[in-house]
């Protein structure tokens, strides 16, 4: 049994995360963490478990965790979770981070795209990110984690074998739409009920924060234009990416890679992909169509962004971590309905 | 690993026992068959499924279903599944029904709340009905369990001990709120998106089959004024009960009998569920509140109609009826969000 | 044209009550003041707005109020708008209340409900309260209406007659479900999207505020068990009342008081309404079964919280206090969908 | 007072129809046809206008419709009103067509699109395509006008005048999301409640219906790549507009033309719509962002599908058909929430 902290236990990255640690076989949850709610139940802050977690929130204390875990997952919003993890690494655990703050390799960037300098960049190129089928190796024997985010994950997929094989003749159009779940759980105007239910909305167009991320994992082979949407539901993203190509390559060759890759489901021509068939699952599938009059590439995807966006991802890197069967924890169908 | 078969095994029901069944470390999927769907791949069927089961969808046949499977869950409409049932039961498999047709001891009511015959009155009393805290010891050996309806699971949780310790002095008035998925897959006007979403009703006041289900597993200890209404959610039930009692015993001693119940949270006097704490999981969560300006006791309950009050319930009898670990495969923390 | 005074312009109510009198034919708004808005244009805090309405938003000002406008409406959460009220009385203006403090004619009935000693209780016998069918003249007159709340309205409107004619022998139960926008535009853990979406949930189990309004609106003829329910809509509430009488008279006959009422629709016996078929409508639909059961009657009504409930409500009295046509801007169907 | 007939009364399409012809203070409905209701009450049909229409069903008659009214709108399923048109304009009464069958100026691009050979094309060139703010003058005395499609709207408001002061140097990426109203009142699996809701998904990719529509609108200035998606709500649409051109001409110029236009509201650069603030009106929204870094213009506009984007571009076509004042019945802020 491995255990499994959770710093910031109480936002929707880290309560998916628990409920997938309750039902794996190998791990267990040794302690967590809340600013917000130190010192009180967690099955009391989160009703969902009452009567299955018999844990306490504590404060954040990195050589008490690094005692009581052998791996601690950080969960809070970006640009707060680098000191944690600074902490954390100091006190010698090892760390999965499911914020964005050790994505991206150049701190520039970060600062940028964060609004914030990095207060630990020495810990930038220790990190391996997190994106399983291009970084499995590496993630076996990392001491540090960057789980990458739910719009990369959708647009990175499809896009980094095709990159390998193409060359785009103009940046790439991805146009993501997400559930309310991936705002967090901060309260805001926008995602009150009332104003979010029957709405639609795009937001940071041209300076989303997953942009350079997605760039990187790509290794800068196009420019993307991401422009990220909301739509009234909770979990779910669907990405739709618009590709110019000098010329288009035979697609089942470009993803033959993902022959074997347990949590990547390539749907091919024509079909595509829906988000409920995804729902709950770790799954990221994709399908695309090829418009002879256009001379486009559109490419269709979907994750969960809760679960194969977030926590899933994360025990999955758990797993590799720790030796574990990749998919402890992990196999399912989706949720539908 | 015990196989299960599953008849009916598009519909709603099905997919969701699909989906536990997948999860189950003692259990796997036999067979499947479905009128609308025989020859086909389940998982070009139910793309949820993708990649996860080799299975093709067969027509019906008894004998060979026997021969398949350890135990066969029928999930199809109301008045469908008696003659399955009957079928099953000759070819001398045991069967658990997730439809209505064997709940009712009595074919009068059946046919008057159903409005058709029974085909199959003989297994009646045969049938076991699976309440679990109310027959488990029976369960362990029957041969055909009716699972109970969904809304009834949750109105016979506080009212079956209650009950036993009070007397009412009026109809008790269960008012239940439920997700569409409650409803089932068949298309239907009052069911298209833009005709339920931002909308509320009630339906079939007065004549609602669950009426006479929840009376029986209550041993006719009062009538009950059902109501039930849809609102714009998928999965969900929350059910308001309001009783006038002779006086209102200690609900504390009365619900005692819940202690070690796996998937019932007794969440006691001021503490109120909500279908989010429920969501994908077995539990049926309720709490209470008593009006001392009317002397009421209001009760409200929740359970996750496809999960805890359909398919979990499947599970938690499959396991009984086969010596397994009562909650294998089904322990979970709800979905929030 | 009326001059229309707005207080709390940004509320949900009041927006509300801004869409009708744009489309009103005599009446335009004179004003609006907004605590947390002062000094912004109304088109930039309101977007929907955008091009429509030239006006910003002032800080509270009786005198200046009374001196643009003809009527002045509040719209602010309970227990705030007395102060205002008062106010504006004392500097002659007539008033339209959208909010609860001036329902209750009993202070200490307001204290008990509202948690707070009602500060100008002088002017609560003043006050007429809002349900156009039982106060249709005094409104003509009045110097300030208490507008209804939402809840109410769906379950006076049903029970007044009915309890001219009938005799309850158990507190009549009343249990209803609204859309989130009941609860108005205040952040709040319980209603922020991904919390509510997918969820229902009672509240106030046995001390909900518009229970003495309810019962006061009766002639205190009956005892009210009042509970209200939520579930994941923007607008619509759908009530459902369970009576017990000592007969029931022929409703036909009772509700033929209701000929001629512009807005509401008696649909009769086994016609039930829906929220959508009242949506953006002034409407309040109800109709019955009788359960011959349990000798029960069960009436369901349906209104739009923000429109009928509130806003629409208010417009009909204006139209009543300056003697224009008594439907004038609120002809409509129902938003469907 | 014009009166106006309505083929396809009971589709979303006309329900709007039907609605803003009941609040409209120079028209009124003059005859409905159904043809699956024939011979019924219309408020029988549509209860949300229970008591506000006192009309029975016909069968569709074009010598009769054109006695009774001054132009009759059609609202039916695409290749399905060119034989209504042909009939009624054979009839000599006037015609607003709110489907797609007399858009297209090609018939061979109809066909294409449409699976169906074009019945009646000498029609097509008579046919005054409805947008209104291209072709306001020739609308004044038109026969035959086809009403724009609800997503071509959305793209054609912000990029026609666009393309005439900028040349694209690669197909225009059109995204948009709509509602499911969108898809109309047909039932279909795909928009079965518990399938859509929580759900997203592409459709109909390179080859959707409005892709030549908006092209011909744009005189064939640019190849447009529309990828169509649905989300969980009932109305709206958010399209989202990514544009490489030659260079990016000033925005503010090049939609000074809109100075004036009563329901297009050109919001500026950097602010962006949202459906909501659209919802339940005539407007169509839109702003954009230069991305620097990419070189792209992102255009997002927003639109009511079955308002803005249907029957109240047929209304304002009406209008200005009889000489009303073109807003007549049209003003209103969004319904937000």
């Amino acid at each position: 049994m491995i255990r499994v902290g959770i710093v910031g236990a109480t936002g929707y990255g880290a309560r998916e995360l628990l409920r997938l640690l309750l039902a794996h076989p190998d791990a267990e949850v040794g302690a967590v963490t809340s600013e917000s709610g130190a010192g009180q139940r967690l099955d009391e802050l989160l009703p969902a478990f009452r009567g299955l977690i018999d844990l306490e929130c504590r404060a954040f204390d990195a050589a008490d965790l690094a005692e009581r875990c052998d791996v601690v997952c950080i969960s809070v919003p970006g640009a707060k979770s680098m000191a944690f993890g600074a902490a954390l690494r100091k006190a010698g655990v090892r760390v999965v981070d499911l914020g964005p703050d050790f994505r991206l390799k150049d701190p520039a960037l970060f600062a940028k795209y964060y609004k914030t300098e990095h207060t630990a960049p020495e810990l930038l190129q220790e990190a391996v990110y997190g994106m399983i089928f291009q970084h499995r190796e590496a993630i076996r024997t990392a001491q540090l984690v960057a789980v990458p985010g739910c719009y990369p994950l959708s647009a990175i997929a499809p896009l980094a074998p095709l990159l390998e094989h193409a060359i785009p003749t103009a940046p790439i159009v991805v146009d993501a739409i997400s559930g309310i779940s991936g705002a967090g759980r901060s309260l805001n105007d926008a995602f009150h009920f009332p104003e979010m239910n029957e709405n639609l909305k795009a937001y940071k167009l041209a300076v989303h924060q997953h942009t350079p991320e997605i760039e990187q994992a790509l290794d800068n082979r196009a420019l993307v234009q991401f422009t990220a949407h909301v739509a009234p539901l909770t979990r779910g993203i669907l990405t739709t990416i618009t590709a110019r190509l000098e010329s288009i390559p035979s697609l089942r060759s470009v993803y033959a890679c993902y022959e074997g890759e347990p949590f990547i489901r390539v749907l091919g021509e024509g079909v595509l992909p829906e988000a409920k068939y995804v729902r709950a699952t770790n799954f990221c599938d994709f399908g695309w169509v090829k418009d002879d009059r256009t001379g486009n590439l559109i490419i269709v995807s979907a994750v969960d962004n809760l679960y194969g966006g977030t926590a899933g991802m994360a025990v999955q890197c758990l797993n590799l971590m720790f030796g574990l069967d990749e998919c402890a924890g992990l196999v399912a169908g989706g949720m539908a309905p």
